[in-house]
């Protein structure tokens, strides 16, 4: 094994699922992983698919030196403990949204103030398919929000072929599951109150537009609504481009964006059960699937794409992350493709 | 009990709720259901909410006078029967989508060809807070459909107040429980398939459009989603009304339209975990929650409504359009207030 | 309206069905439902299927005087308000385990010692298949405990009949929905850890064993799992008897239990899907489903059932027993059928 | 790679699960699967998280010669296509039933009637912590049925540490998911049916008995519950010895046995949301969860162990199997280590 990780946050889900990767990461030693809340026990304690690594959780005053460390920690803390994280690393993958936004400007518009805004132009925005050749020797990393890059995936080869522009009027419509809401949960996050739903939990104003703002240059309409999963975004693009298409132009476009990304697949139509991308398809994977369908009548396109919210919507697009910044190979400790069947993971 | 009432097709889905409601319904006496494949055997053998019934299905072919039947058949089947069900009783109500349209040509644009299409005129369609006043003494009618159901309740205000006339951009994107694929049901409803999907089954062109285009004078960009419940169906439609307009003006529009319905009920905003219109609030009901937000950056308004498909989308809206059509207390039989907690019903 | 009826503790899962059933009743007048954590607030913003009805919370300190006081508060709260709640009603109706067991020693080896322990032989427990000749005019009600209701129902005919002593080794295993670990919930109880388990959540030695001691007469193995539905229990008993019995002794001994009530349904085998007693297939009503199977090979007989544990196992009862003491048709407000197809209500 | 292999049978459930594990094996090649439906389509038709691989059915009348063949198909084929099978590779796995039992008789017992049973002798059963040292050079391997593996796992060390002897009453229930009834699927199995439910669906007389009795020398009292998840096996035991035993005396009984066991996991009581064996955390894995616990008052052992009933209870033993056979690391090939948070997977 080439590289220390550690991991600071480890006890909520995104924390667990970055545990479980640099645990089976061909080229990544774990050597801590951090918990307020469960200092002293298992990590397995936690997270019961863990239970064969021998790991018990360390107060997070003391974090060992690492070559990279991980961030699972909420909205707010890692701008706070930056400096600390910087000491003990040379990389830090963060997976927050503290430092996704690349002006103070922009993350004031969603969020309530930056402690650390000089920090936001020199951290790197990670969405490989969008900026790869920026993390090789990044020194902080910011892994893309979920219902972001769920979005950002389906739209980018649109923009990358010029058929958006950003001017454009386009309608997101997000479904996710439970997870996002994190661990713990209070009564709307209880099983008798949750399940079963499909809640507008993010009508209008979700914080995730501000990525899609920063990093496609397009203002979203964006709906999130809750559905009965636990994992996975699936996310419905609406769009209306000024000339009209081609189901030819989309796969030219959407081909010529994707044929070499080892995390993207195209599903769009043919046969059998699963023609459209799908999250519980590509649960526990780092896979995007990307697909598309024409609405001639309405001049409209519809863009699906389904990720796993806790993998290529964070802790698996923050080890490929790591893995380019280091120069691994990209697809190292990501290579699971998935379960079928399989119930709403 | 003041009146008599059959269901033809009474072991499916649709049927097994017609069946439910009529039995314990105060002014209507039960004396026929009709299915082909279950000839002989009880209402409870298919349906196990039932079993205190006691009836038998009986075949098809042989129609018992009554004062109203009801038509739970594929679709096709009443405009090839219609004669011999308006033999058998005064007024049918259909439940198919045969007799929903009032034009042959609408209904050759979405569907295959009309064996009677002289009755689509003399049809009424009967979605009551649309066309109550077309009910009384209607001999055929034909109930809406429940995506399109969803869709009409969701935007109706917005035309009766002007907010919308017909030529804005509205995308409508549905989520839908698996009864709306009706019993059966082959591989893609088996339950290792079908369970925790986000899965766009009608990504473009779905037939019910063509009953928005009708009624509302709407063309919508449409999307139906499958997700993991059995009953519900919920439509965001988001809409970008040409003039601004304020919170203030939508809850005007809404009560304008809804304060006196029986069936509607306004949930937009407020505390609680139940913000926004849900299907498992009403699952088992008859009633439609609607609800609106307002996003100013883009223009744009987000209107939620969701229904249980089973019944105001197709059997409770029936027995309501008979009611009005017999002069029954329009609420009659359609009392149930829904359970809370509830699952995925 | 015969009746004035109030609820005490009405934000929690067994208070909501509790306002649910009272305000549809035919023959009690819901005056009042207290709750400490939502005083004021209306009873639908904890219960969405009540909305429409106009009733907001109180607190609990200002009980109205009414005819029926229904109890629907944590275990250890009736014992300790009883004078209140008596001061306040003729009839209390207790929905905890305060007051379903005989004797003081038997509260003592199962719960934590009792306040009143002198009113516990003169509270009538509230089964009525077992003892409904106690209730009429009964002062202090227990409504009787979903786990042990669900197997007290399936083994009654049993010991009525003379196929069981008591003397036998029987197993249940229990498996039950998330509503009995009620509203709030913490971790365990969160939508990502608790779908999809079937968790032994109470292994050994479970608190409704006392109410089975109690009134069968039993000591049985007991153990409960929860699995993934919101309501329901069901209930399975695994029996040894000392002499053979045939089906025909089975059919017989249930019929002679159960011919007359208007609560239990007998389902052993037949065809179609539903050929064992079900959960959801009494969602939302007060029945009990009953069924049982031989086992010759290993001289066993499986008896099976199913119900609510929010109604059967506990509201409904309830309203069912107050029904019966108050000299009401035993079924009135109760007539509810349930649904199909339904999911995991 | 060492070893070439070879699926028949591979757009089924374990056909499929059979193909992920190969695909993804170090030391297999995957050079063939058959599919008589679905012939010339790629196996990502059937199976959409193997999309990414470059192989399609073919028709299982042309073998392919291999150095192992996987038989994924129904009951009754494996006896009737051995000849061809062996024919085609040295080492033939078969999934079925077909070869499990030692003897004609009890064979004819349970199932109607072999073509083959001078091969029953020969063929060795695969569960590998009941007899691993029979599985090098096997020609014929049989892979054990889910619920009899399962219940297998969970009771082994009590016949190894002679706390039970074979003369014991043993209850058994298991608890399945809706996997185990195949792809396809008919009316029972469709999800509006199959979503929620408690259904015994194999009361009394299940086929797994006889491996149980086969290789335990135990009749037990056995019966199957399908519950709300896809996959997933748990079987809990509960057992009454004839001497008294301490919790010391289980933990050693259990550790003695499986201390070095790689795919098994001791799970009894200990804090968290996890404190027993649970299907949802080994889903995906080919890990069994056992634990136990005292009910001194009934002198009874419950034991409990949980599966994925597609992986230790079917594909993932038989690769274990083959790992054993051919002298590859036991664990090649199966070190995924399962999700969390997860649903119902």
């Amino acid at each position: 094994m080439s590289y220390t990780a550690s991991v600071v946050g480890g006890s909520g889900f995104t924390g667990g699922e970055l545990l479980r990767l640099l645990a089976g990461h061909p080229e990544f030693e774990l050597v801590q992983a951090t918990s307020r809340s469960k200092t002293k026990k298992t990590i397995g304690h936690s997270h019961p698919n863990l239970r064969h690594v021998d790991l018990r959780f360390s107060d997070p005053s003391e974090l060992k030196s690492v070559d990279v460390l991980f961030a699972a920690t909420p909205h707010g803390i890692s701008m706070e403990q930056i400096d600390r994280f910087q000491d003990a690393a040379d990389t830090v993958v963060d997976l927050s949204a503290d430092f996704r936004l690349p002006t103070e400007e922009l993350y004031d518009e969603y969020y309530d103030g930056h402690d650390r805004p000089e920090l936001l132009e020199k951290a790197e925005y990670a969405l490989p398919e969008l900026n790869r050749e920026n993390l090789p020797g990044a020194d902080i990393i910011a892994s893309g929000g979920c219902n972001a890059t769920a979005t950002i995936v389906g739209l980018l080869p649109l923009f990358e072929q010029d058929i958006l522009s950003g001017d454009e009027q386009v309608v997101v419509d997000v479904k996710v599951g439970s997870s996002e809401g994190g661990a713990g949960g209070g009564e709307a996050s209880s099983h008798p109150e949750r399940s079963g739903v499909v809640r507008p939990y993010a009508p209008t104003g979700h914080r995730h537009e501000a990525e899609i703002e920063a990093f496609l240059g397009l203002d979203v309409s964006f709906t999130v609504h809750a559905v009965d999963m636990i994992r996975g975004a699936s996310a419905t693009c609406h769009i209306f481009p000024d000339e009209p298409v081609s189901k030819a132009d989309l796969w030219k476009s959407y081909r010529g964006s994707y044929a070499d990304e080892p995390f993207v697949e195209l599903v769009a139509g043919g046969g059998g059960v699963y023609r459209y991308p799908e999250p519980k398809a590509v649960a526990g994977t780092n896979r995007a699937e990307v697909g598309f369908e024409l609405d001639p009548a309405n001049r409209r396109v519809v863009v699906f794409s389904a990720i796993d919210n806790m993998m290529k919507g964070s802790a698996g697009q923050a080890i490929h992350a790591a893995n380019i910044a280091l120069g691994i190979d990209e697809t190292a400790g990501l290579e699971f493709t998935g379960l079928h069947p399989v119930g709403a993971p």
